[in-house]
């Protein structure tokens, strides 16, 4: 089940690196920004991932979501804030969510596993 | 062929248990609206079953559409139904929408096989 | 309140004859599309308006969800009807539909207010 | 300025209530769970009311966007916490957040001389 | 009709401003993202206007597809040149889109009308 | 790595076909719609295809990408000129965009390995 951590992260990875050595600046600046935008700040790290998940829950975005639930789960957001979050996001979001709800589960309980 | 119909059951039954023994209130709640929404009423279960079907389309969801795929044809949708309904979600949707077309026909293929 | 019905059919006619009239080949076809996809066919009139309109709902589209709302309501849709197909619409879409559905509301009563 | 809270405040309720009046069972559920949602949880009820906020503005839902700035604003959120998470929509949502953005800064404004 | 332009571009620098003066580090930024996103590169300054249409008129924000519209107009695109881009758009996008192709059509008279 | 251009062409040829051997007029003439509204006209080819991989990004469409992905770089698009369009995309879409643009560049490299 593990695995399903790892994969995401070494294609991550791989395609990350691949597109910064492209040198286009504007994708490079974007990238930049997604960095810094999650640190400690008026609101704290845990709160702004949190953020970071709902957003990307609701847009639906799969790869999106698992980088938030591993960058969550390491700065100690609990299984149960998790799901209260994922449950907002439904809720505004609306059941095409819930596919998304059921991967984003499979994926935390592979953090865990890892 | 007919695989693509119980993988995706499989998976779907499996992570929906998982969600449920979570026992997140909220989440269980949107589940059961989820199951009451297309039941007889003013309109019948048909007509609620494609209303179902054009808004995951136009939404592109996936597993959405395979879902109320099955309950469709489960309640005596035809083909030809099925087809006008998701031309009206791919015009109303744009050409986004054709490639959730193809794998539509596709799993509907796979429920007349089955 | 019946302003309403008659300020967006005003406005929407004016510039549909305006982009006809400019003579983009694409443009006018996908109008024309648009006129013959909710005509009978394997499916009723009535049942392509519901479809057309939870399209419209769950895409969040005021004046598109306006335009089904006038066509279901001319071909005798019923208010409780249009609100089943609104509440599977609120359910699939999520909570952000809500705006959407004040809106539709006080248009169908300045329908039949008409 | 402040008629901007009101306005927006009077509709909201006046609509609500034809709603809830209207007796769809589906509507009314999905209304008591948005009321049920944002209570203290394992997240703290400022944090989830943040989460309401970011997930309306990513999604783009104006109504829904002055809804959670004005609960978040009750609760004690300040502007400077109301920004960063409204930065992290407009990155993770994109340019075509800005104008959101913008009558979200001019509805807080209206909250703040209320 | 040409008070449509000058009204949105009197708020959107208003905002603009206030916003800016906000200091949000991120906000900033991209802002500033935005300022250079469209400037002359492999690709040139008109191709990158009709680039930012299209994305805004797909993804549905007046308010950018207004934006887009009036820097196109500056840069020497014409009404047809402009036409077969929000066709494509249509098309991509699907039907509704309509009703911001209405906005856009009527705002592109007012620029021609300014 | 140039399978991937080829499984994309063979599914997605295969199931054009059954769609369009279904005989469902609508479907077949958003097909037809789709076909034309690239070709040459007030703008060029390469610029139209430009519009049409952008509208597909920015709405999250990977085979609607990839499809505009191998016109584009048949119609002598050039790297750098397909990042500089992405870059657009990602700016005006937001960072959901960067999960599609990771296999955008992916596929860019198997159409140039083909």
């Amino acid at each position: 089940m593990d695995n399903l951590v790892e994969e995401f992260n070494v294609y991550r990875s791989k395609m990350n690196d691949k597109l910064l050595a492209d040198n286009n600046l504007l994708v490079k600046r974007i990238f930049n920004l997604d960095t810094n935008a999650y640190q400690e700040g008026a609101l704290n790290v845990k709160t702004k991932e949190l953020l970071g998940l709902v957003a990307s829950t609701v847009l639906r975005c799969d790869d999106c979501i698992k980088y938030h639930l591993e960058t969550s789960y390491k700065n100690g957001v609990t299984k149960e804030e998790m799901m209260e979050a994922m449950g907002i996001a439904t809720l505004v979001g609306g059941t095409i969510v819930i596919p998304h709800l059921r991967r984003a589960y499979q994926f935390w309980e592979a953090l865990e596993n890892n």
